[in-house]
């Protein structure tokens, strides 16, 4: 490894060797147990930069991503979101009527989500130092429940939030501009995970399915546990716009972006209840595995015919700037 | 206002002016307060991204910038840093031996500012949509005692920690491969800060002159106060090396951007006792002026023989890229 690669920022394989190699010198008890935001006594504590190409999606943009980025890292470990961040970098020569309508969504996501944006800064870099804007957003959140991903163990069940992989196929479809009916999942998940926080029941893990998409998550869950998950890949939800776009450019629908998708890890007891409440925000919720009390940290698909293969972790320059 | 120019990003009136114009969709009283850090209850909250040119300067590096950055403005408002993000935009092809050296300055001055690095990200972005590394950080810290700028009134006293104008020059020198012996003044300013509210001194407003130098910090102060600052300005400690410089590329000192330096008012009773403490950590420590209770938001500059002249906010390009 001697320079930066596009695949260094992947979200699977590289961008690990990466943090493991690299950014090891910083390691601390918070830090490793690599949650999707620190953990801190009360509060919870993530960041994100935003580099998305394009920068507007069909009905997403920049901004909103960028709240909803931080804001999802939060409630990701049971916690409410209260306080955001926001410091951008323009490029030189950006138009400011751009910057009020990414402005807007910003706003408006942050009412949603209902943060409050207390501190900001602006940098500006000359002409082709940058691409348009640059967003990066913290977050600040009150502990509810503490999520934590060292709580997975063997018997657990796991569900998505709603079928996989929009918000990839959304920036395909943008970035080629396809006639695809397909709009990115990208929304804050406030509703949906404070009725589970608020709900009886065991959540083990939360997180949500960004760069390197359900396999980056699973993939994760398996090494951090140290187990293997089975995976029924008949029920994973993935609707028929992504699979069609998926089969045009090769990609696998498990290795795409989502910015408003989530897996959940929870006691089997409580699966159903889970479910019922994952169904009320979006009917494509659905249980799709569970963590097996074999020690081997990978991932397994069973199709419906009974048949396994291993899903590895996403490799490569996948998508880049999907987020 | 149509596009974004680098003026935007100097921190002086075209920068207020996006702010006031553009950003003004935000309101609320906390921004309103427009201190360095966010000031939430018992925290403080800040956020700071870093576009410096050249990344490496004689003794500092953006990675150390960046954690200097952010942890003083914490300080500023009276608060100890606890927490940091970290977020790297980091371009295709950057040499992963300087990611090193920069993450290594990082950990030094994290450690020495009593800070615990707890969350990151890494975006790659591909070549000429970039310039080597973007950082961004943000900072949690804990309310010792609420600094807020609003509390300024009229016949307090004025001081400055040490010279000015030492990270501005000492850019200019690199990025022009000049032979001056020129230090950035870049460092926590946990120490000194500190000593300050753990003595018996009734602290009005605290804030360091990053981008903009003296004259932004107290052309804002002048505003926020809408009260008269005078300054003398033979008490201004300027080095010898900074004016050569400042004479050389026509600026003026007090526009230069400091990383270490800061701007104190206090009760004018405590004006000795707050010198010998800041003393105590740099010998140019000075009192440089106080509130008129005239009510005019201006900044006026008395020399040593009695002529005066306002002080304008800094304005146009600047030095960009300095932080």
């Amino acid at each position: 490894m001697k320079q930066i690669t596009l695949a260094h920022g992947g979200g699977g394989e590289e961008m690990n060797a990466l943090i493991n190699e690299i950014f090891s010198i910083f390691e601390n008890n918070v830090l490793k147990e690599a949650n999707d935001a620190a953990i801190l006594d009360d509060l919870a504590f993530s960041t994100d930069s935003f580099v998305l190409n394009p920068i507007f999606l069909k009905d997403v943009n920049i901004g909103k991503l960028a709240v909803c980025g931080s804001v999802n890292d939060v409630l990701m470990v049971g916690a409410k979101p209260l306080y955001l961040s926001l410091a951008l970098i323009l490029e030189e020569g950006f138009e400011i009527e751009k910057l009020k309508i990414i402005l807007k969504s910003i706003k408006e996501e942050c009412n949603k989500a209902g943060v409050k944006l207390v501190c900001g800064d602006t940098k500006v870099v000359p002409k082709n130092k940058g691409d348009e804007i640059y967003i990066n957003t913290s977050c600040i959140g009150k502990s509810i429940q503490k999520i934590n991903t060292k709580n997975i163990k063997s018997g657990c069940s796991i569900l998505v939030s709603r079928d996989i992989g929009a918000h990839g196929c959304a920036v395909l479809v943008e970035r080629n501009n396809l006639e695809a009916n397909i709009k990115s999942d990208c929304k804050s998940l406030k509703d949906e995970v404070l009725a589970l926080l608020n709900a009886d029941i065991s959540i083990k893990a939360m997180r949500d399915a960004t760069r390197g998409g359900l396999s980056a998550v699973l993939n994760e869950w398996a090494k951090l546990s140290n187990l293997e998950l089975l995976i029924y890949e008949e029920k994973i939800p993935v609707c028929d716009e992504v699979l069609g776009v998926c089969e045009l450019f090769g990609y696998e629908p498990y290795e795409l972006a989502n910015e408003g998708t989530f897996i959940l890890c929870v006691d089997k007891k409580d699966e159903q209840k889970a479910l019922e409440i994952l169904k009320q925000f979006n009917a494509n919720a659905a249980i799709i595995g569970e963590i097996t009390a074999n020690k081997k940290a990978r991932v397994v698909l069973e199709n419906a015919y009974g048949a396994k293969r291993i899903l590895e972790a996403p490799k490569g320059e996948l998508l880049p700037r999907i987020c």
